[in-house]
């Protein structure tokens, strides 16, 4: 075992290259994670108008912030929720087999909390924070991803770029609890915001690739409630991965279906240059919020794993 | 081909047993289930507190029993509708391949009605009650579960314990059938109870198994009107078999979807000690009512089939 | 190359046989289509009382004709926006692969657009309108239905018949778009109708079959916002094919989820003589709307690929 230190208060996009080293034709040996999160109750701009969001978030975005380890991988999880703070908050790791009182059991301000556990299954997984009422922590965006790449390093077929996409629902007024549990939701986010991918909207930005890439999309649905319809328009899906898994393959799906608390991997081979938005084909949810456009362009830059970068808003 | 008869009357889970007798190396022998069940229009307790719900039900419990047969078996059934009833009442399998009109139509108060079906496709389904209007019909509580065994019993890892949830909406007023269309539902339940396996609630109970254990779920959807996605907190499904069936393997699943009248079967190995809640990750169902928590503890004792017992309140 | 000209203002079913014309043992060789639409804003009949609705169609019908290819053939696609109608639309295909905006983009009236593609992944596949607010130009009837046949004709079982079925929601005022918005639908069609193929509706139609037959339906769900849990009633599907590919087989399925904007294929053989409706199993959907019989009988006659024929109401 080497241990790997890392803190998670910023975006430390190295873990997922680090992860990756390995000697050829000799297994990976497991590593250890130390991740470490704070739960931050702050203001996140939503939209490109710069509309702020009184978030509940962990590490101060919404979505925090993508963890990614290799199946077999120890992640040694901390949670600090910081005396400032004016509620209990918790983590709840989808890819973790660990019981649930003791480890995802919600903490007072100016407490902290650590577990252990051993990524044992490979995929895309979602984390959250279960304190109650836990459908207002998930819908104030205590919410993220977790990679959990296969030992295997075959497989999956190579990737010539990863995003990771988070759609949640957006309930307008964030001390509406009876609202969430209604389902009258205002908008659907990918990855925070409103049209955040969206080129034709003020700062917003755009899921970048060259013709031909293999571009592989790690999606999680938040929820707290909808049911996503993940399609990419102009495009097929080639290979869409359940939970992730390399075990559930299907190929050619023009749309797949993602629950509340789910989460897929998705390939798309894009053959010739153009825009291509990703969205949920659940109309109400596409046209108020959740479109990201993935642009096939032969002058594409590399890009970092995802682009959940902060909305670059105009100076005023 | 042997006749088993039984009466559902009862809980007679002795079925289960007596399915899974066949000399070794013999392949088991067709066998031929009388099974009769008695729409009971009565009122059911739905929670701890004791609150009662004017159910119409499957011999006076909602669900109704289950009832378990092997591949291949036959099935001669019976539906009686008491003179004492005030509404018309019909059962539909889903594990059965027959005639609509002639088999699962209404009959009434007074009346009786039988079909045989065979069993041919392994799996977990549905059955429920289809007079009009059969979304009040379902939701009032007409409905259960039926297994049908692979005839091979090798097509399944061998299970350690085994439990049946189904999951179903609850309209507080139990005549207001434009909710039901309008899908303003007031909780949702797992086997006719809100936290019905919650140890926290009075008089709830729990799913116990050992450390190490397979626990196999066969989860149920009865809706009427809403999906579930499916998740065991703390917990990822080893494997999940659409419709219950061994040829549709997904491995390593974190939620799964089930729509409203479908079925699947879920497989969790516990490796440690600890409380697993499963729920439907859509919060607004779990959070009113659909949870059961999975006590994982060296000293569980065997238990049958299901609890599908009725709620254990404290004295008055 | 061949060329294979045909207009989809009529119904030319004749697509469907000449793309299944291939010498024996010889790879059939790819072929060009030359398909052309017209947006028709114009009033159907979407019930047996003769009730009319404002829709907004392709080639003046709702849901628009079926388009019948190959894998691997070329589309040249033509839409015409008539100078007489008093909105943009568009055509989006969920089986092309191409950029949006060029080619899904809306054209005012009196304009023309003329793009092709190559279907390239075989399956059933979604089209609609995607003019803004799309979720409108779906809701009022711009939709249909694309099938890739397989390259191999070995890749499916032979069907005996095929239809196909479109669910869709309807909102009764075609321009309450925040009734759309809100999911307030009024009722579920299939084909564009409520309970259009119901025999004990005046002017509604089924779906015939003989005992023994294996039924294929190609299901396509336009939303423009609901999820869908199709479900044979006395049958269970013997395969279903995820976006009618292929290689995504489940086998004795009672329910599939399919989601808006998304498709599968359906094979169910009924053996007996009898009525088996298929509906959506989220019943406030079924019992308002989405029910089609299948009406299987030793004497049914051949059936052309789908009845999506105009109500044949009686004369008043």
């Amino acid at each position: 075992m080497r241990t790997h230190r890392s803190s998670f208060r910023a975006f430390t996009w190295a873990i997922g290259a680090a992860a990756s080293v390995a000697l050829a034709g000799v297994p990976a040996l497991a590593k250890t994670h130390e991740v470490s999160m704070t739960a931050v109750e702050t203001d996140v701009i939503i939209d490109g108008g710069g509309e702020k969001y009184a978030a509940w978030t962990f590490n101060g975005t919404m979505p925090g912030p993508v963890v990614r380890v290799t199946e077999g991988d120890v992640i040694k999880f901390t949670l600090t929720n910081p005396a400032t703070n004016k509620n209990p908050h918790a983590m709840d790791f989808h890819a973790a087999e660990i019981d649930f009182l003791a480890n995802y059991k919600a903490i007072n301000a100016g407490e902290t909390i650590s577990y252990t556990f051993t990524a044992k299954k490979p995929g895309i997984f979602f984390y959250h924070c279960g304190a109650p009422p836990m459908i207002q922590h998930v819908a104030r965006g205590m919410f993220g991803a977790i990679i959990v790449d296969p030992k295997d390093p075959k497989a999956l077929p190579k990737a010539d770029r990863e995003y990771v996409l988070i759609q949640s629902e957006h309930y307008k007024n964030p001390n509406d609890v009876q609202a969430m549990f209604d389902r009258k939701f205002d908008g659907v986010m990918f990855n925070g915001g409103i049209f955040k991918y969206h080129p034709f909207v003020t700062g917003g930005g755009k899921l970048d690739a060259k013709p031909g890439e293999r571009v592989r999309i790690y999606f999680v649905n938040a929820g707290p409630n909808e049911f996503s319809a993940f399609h990419p328009i102009g495009e097929i899906w080639d290979n869409v991965y359940e939970s992730g898994n390399p075990a559930n393959n299907l190929k050619g799906v023009q749309t797949y279906v993602v629950g509340p608390g789910s989460a897929a991997t998705f390939d798309v081979v894009v053959e010739s240059a153009g825009a291509y938005p990703l969205v949920t084909h659940s109309l109400t949810g596409a046209l108020r919020g959740a479109i990201a456009v993935l642009l096939a362009s032969p002058d594409a830059k590399p890009q970092p794993l995802m682009p959940m970068v902060p909305w670059e808003l105009p100076a005023k």
